[in-house]
């Protein structure tokens, strides 16, 4: 591969390389390159919104270098130290332990083992004493931090800032000098600590890294972060049919994005794909592809295909739109009854006509047959709803 | 003594008591409270502003309490981490030994050694790791940290503040959190951070500590605090003649303040001195006697007597002024050459009637006959220059 296609394939879905130049300097060097992504300690649960990230990994790895995927377990084991947030108690060292074994049995999906260090930064951080932590904070500015977005919001709106808020980005900063980063990914929104990181490793006599922001993933909706609290995700640990049947729900335009992010295919194909289309092939057979993809990835090949055999039996080829309407609802705290949904959703024009529906055996919950009329639908959920033949719509659940 | 009595020694040149209420509370409770006044771990050479201080702990080991001599000697062996100031090395342990060895020889002129607690607080934040400073940072917030006078200041005008510096405070409010400290005692000029310890106490469970806050001492010129980078001070080891005769040519108005500050004598003697003094008695002779007092502090009884005979005899009694001018001079790297001095400070019209006058022998430094016509005076010093029998100038020479 020549360097230039090196350099496309890095780029490929990235938001900012800072700085590219930096980066084609240490590709020259021709050494595997340390490449760092720092993830959440607690109890890790990861949807393909995650994923971006990982596969932006693995691309490193692909291309010979060593992939670095950090947990942060030093301030998740402090938990909230303001006591405010009693639903962010502290991790004992089991639970990053048992947290570090689920992560395991997920990333390895997509990243190699043989090829991935799995670290935690409790390993240098809890050897730091007090008297390092001043000489960490003596390397950053008050004005500086504060003009991270939204340390800038909260301090110009009166909403107070406890000091140990700074110093968190300068621990996450002091990853990068402990594990002589090269390259740190991260999402948009981690751009202020990432750069942090470049720095303070030059504080502390280091090249600076180089960051790579990937943007944060759209949900089913297109429009809001995939988020588990948004309902509008495909959860990486979801059943075969589950995972198939959201992705056939996503709209074509989403589904280029989730090309570009999620799939593994060189962009050359994706891009074979999109003239394919222009050229009249259905969008519904390309959408089998991606979904085909994701579902092998996660579980089997043979599952992928099941998957698409049970979402074609269940929707009878052909009457299922291309592109199914989603609806945002509210759940509320006891759940929202069944034809309440079929009626806020637009697919009937009263709950009585809901009530006949169902009796009738004419409305389906992704699929199957409605039994239920006392069915209450509860928030974070997604499924999609279907009246007849003919009307459609992709309700997510909110709370 | 009194209830009241023992709260009026308290006020006594006090400038605020915080809250006073709760240290009436405090003082109820009949047992010892433990009074923390906190001290720079650098090379100690202390002058009688310093004193101030040591002076009110004094008075509360008299009225049975304990006093605490806290020397922060943690940060001080931090050094300035932001390598900006080269002179501000870090102390080593050996440092910090040989320091507190110089304090206590100087302290106990004052303190009763028997009653008094010497403590450093490397002690206890030795032993804190970084994740006990988060918890610590996690209990004040960015905004009340930047009301304090200088953050705002610097904030405000873009002067940089580096995060460290938001560290140092919480770290001496915690020292009272260590110590369990009743009363903190500080200069004016740590109001903020005495009110930091009131705040970290009560965020870790303890009644907050009362504050007091003493004024700053003025130097002889009766303006500027006294400070050895503006020569106006009294060392506490300069000699009998030198501290003698430098008390001997302050204001009468610095005298009474002196007497409230300096004087172990309670205030009904010296309100009496006072009524002397209007009614006629001649204020240089109550000088004498807030001269001996302050010199047998530091040297002894025979050596105040022995300084004051001295003076008496140098100036010739009656022929000095009762108050005498005070001039600050710029010294400059080189020091100032003498006829300059005499010029500058009006005592001669000239330079060369300058060097007339030394020719003729009727220039006098500190009582002293002036022989080198070519003697410089350095920055840092303060001395009485004569000319004749009537002229008499202090000169304080600035850098």
């Amino acid at each position: 591969m020549s360097r230039d296609e090196v350099l496309q394939q890095i780029r490929r879905g990235t938001e900012e390389i800072l700085l590219e130049s930096d980066l084609e300097d240490r590709l020259k060097e021709g050494r595997p390159l340390r490449v760092k992504a720092g993830f959440d300690p607690t109890a890790p649960d990861l949807h393909l919104g995650h994923t971006v990230l990982l596969n932006k990994l693995r691309q490193f790895q692909e291309l010979g270098h060593e992939a670095i995927f950090l947990i942060g377990d030093f301030t998740g084991m402090i938990g909230d130290p303001t006591g405010k947030n009693v639903t962010r108690k502290p991790l004992t060292r089991d639970d990053v332990i048992e947290n570090a074994k689920t992560y395991e049995a997920q990333i390895f999906k997509i990243l190699d083992p043989e090829k991935t260090l799995v670290m935690f930064n409790s390993s240098w951080m809890n050897a730091m004493d007090a008297a390092g932590l001043i000489q960490l904070a003596a390397k950053h500015t008050v004005a500086r931090m504060l003009e991270r977005d939204d340390f800038s919001k909260r301090y110009g709106s009166g909403q107070s800032i406890a000091i140990h808020e700074f110093l968190y980005p300068l621990v996450q900063g002091y990853d990068s000098v402990a594990l002589k980063a090269d390259v740190e990914l991260g999402g948009t929104d981690q751009k202020f600590n990432l750069l942090v990181g470049r720095q303070l490793q030059e504080a502390y006599g280091q090249k600076p890294q180089v960051v790579l922001t990937m943007p944060i993933l759209e949900g089913l909706d297109g429009v809001q972060k995939m988020s588990k609290s948004l309902g509008n995700y495909i959860g990486i640990a979801e059943s075969p049919d589950d995972m198939f049947g959201k992705l056939m729900s996503i709209s074509d335009e989403l589904m280029w994005r989730y090309f570009e992010l999620l799939s593994f295919r060189p962009m050359s194909e994706i891009e074979h794909l999109k003239r394919e289309m222009q050229q009249g092939r259905n969008p519904r057979d390309i959408k089998f592809e991606l979904g085909i993809e994701i579902v092998a990835r996660f579980h089997s090949e043979h599952d992928a295909e099941k998957a698409q055999e049970n979402f074609i039996a269940r929707f009878q080829k052909g009457a299922m739109p291309e592109d199914i309407r989603v609806v945002h609802l509210q759940a509320g705290a006891d759940g929202l009854p069944v034809a309440n949904v079929l009626k806020d959703a637009g697919l009937t024009s009263s709950t009585s006509e809901a009530l006949r529906m169902i009796r009738q055996g004419a409305a389906r919950i992704d699929g199957e047959r409605i039994e239920d009329t006392l069915l209450r639908l509860r928030a974070g959920t997604s499924c999609v709803f279907q009246i007849g033949k003919r009307r459609f719509a992709r309700v997510i659940f909110d709370s």
